[in-house]
């Protein structure tokens, strides 16, 4: 979704999300978590009136209001026109990911997951986040104790994907690898040192892919539990790619090889 | 290279760059503009004989330094114990740039240029030119006045790009554009709602790869300069990527392609 609001919710733990693109896929994949719907009252196109027909569908109340108030509740953001209220997605503990994988397999889909092994920074996490939602993963690992987690800095860089891609903090993120290995999962880690590139690497099935702290990169366990090892390009003067801009390259290498 | 430390440089417009791999590729592609190469006391391995011996072939001066002295001028960065001191990069006109694609032809290379139409954030021009020079891009257009410039903040964020990969700042994108169409280049610009996925484009000749501001896109002129319009992953409740992370996929599709 194109953003959301930490500060300024209207009930107890709930999310402002808005953007025509965002309400709508809230509504059609998650409409037992919206709780209201709002629309500019001068909006009225074919994408505004699906969006209030899927919210009366689902009988979720749908109020019209004057698009200057949604600017000066949201501040300067893209609303056009269209925000919702909804339940925040809660965390996912390692036997939610483990379920959701296997009804993945059982619905013949192949998952795709983002691992990150000690990246610290907030925006790298956010950015990463939003990153995995667009390529349409079904999770984010981050190891418990080494790790950023969902701070409203994370959100408000992830631009809503943290209220769509559930984050899975892990105590030991070896052992929850091995546990998605045993499920069939493939680990597919980045280093620049890779002796496959990407695209040598079939990312069609069930996979998980790990990518280090920029710097630092994968730990010693983290690249021993690994499957494969993968380069990414390394053309230029400087040295690495930034973590969320790599994790963009694997991802979109993943969906590129599932068209 | 690694980075760079813009203000504390020892003489007048020098630039400092740090790491193995940075001053190693500083000495092989540009050692006319390496004017001092410092070395901390301690190391003696062969990546660091590799440097010493690089410099002394070009008669480049070699000193070795404390490496804590290192440490306290440069802060907190992995310089692994070698600096150099460079000359910064003369900024390219759109002459210059036609002459390097020019060149590029002769020699058989494919030239691969990115082209930011009005990114204003000097975060998402620094990030981009980081990802171009990974890419081995041959330079990055911005247009001179809807975009933003060479800044420090855009340099540190570069990590060292901004003294290896050149960027053109250009008074009309669409004329730029067309002039390096007229010099067999393809133009392919990136939309959400282009008809073809990167993929499906042969990039493998050589292309501009042309991006717009996040929310805005495209301006009307600079889309219908195009030669093929593209879309990347959209699998999600987010609506877009971050330039950045479109910048690193579609130049990650461009490389992929030309192995």
């Amino acid at each position: 979704m194109k953003g959301r609001n930490p500060n300024r919710s209207q009930e107890q733990g709930s999310q402002t999300i808005y953007g025509l693109h965002a309400v709508r896929v809230m509504l059609q994949k998650h409409p037992d978590r919206v709780t209201a719907v709002r629309v500019a009252e001068r909006r009225d196109d074919s994408r505004t009136r699906e969006i209030d027909e899927l919210a009366r569908q689902r009988q979720i109340p749908v109020q019209r209001v004057d698009a200057q108030a949604l600017t000066r509740k949201l501040g300067d953001v893209a609303h056009q026109g269209v925000v919702a209220e909804i339940r925040p997605l809660p965390p996912w503990s390692e036997d939610d990911l483990l379920a959701a994988v296997q009804a993945a397999a059982q619905a013949l889909r192949a998952s795709l997951i983002l691992a990150l092994d000690g990246v610290q920074d907030p925006h790298n996490l956010g950015a990463c986040l939003r990153t995995a939602d667009v390529c349409g993963a079904l999770a984010v690992i981050v190891p418990r104790d080494r790790a950023a987690h969902v701070t409203p800095v994370v959100r408000k860089v992830a631009v809503g994907a943290a209220e769509t891609t559930p984050v899975v903090a892990v105590t030991n993120l070896v052992r929850t690898l091995k546990l998605l290995k045993e499920a069939g999962l493939w680990v597919v880690g980045a280093d620049a040192a890779g002796p496959k590139r990407a695209d040598e690497v079939d990312l069609k099935g069930g996979v998980v892919l790990v990518l280090g702290a920029e710097g630092a990169g994968l730990r010693q366990l983290t690249r021993q539990t690994c499957d494969w090892i993968v380069r990414l390009p390394q053309l230029g003067a400087v040295e690495s790619l930034n973590v969320s801009v790599a994790a963009g390259m694997l991802l979109y290498e993943a969906v590129r090889q599932r068209r």
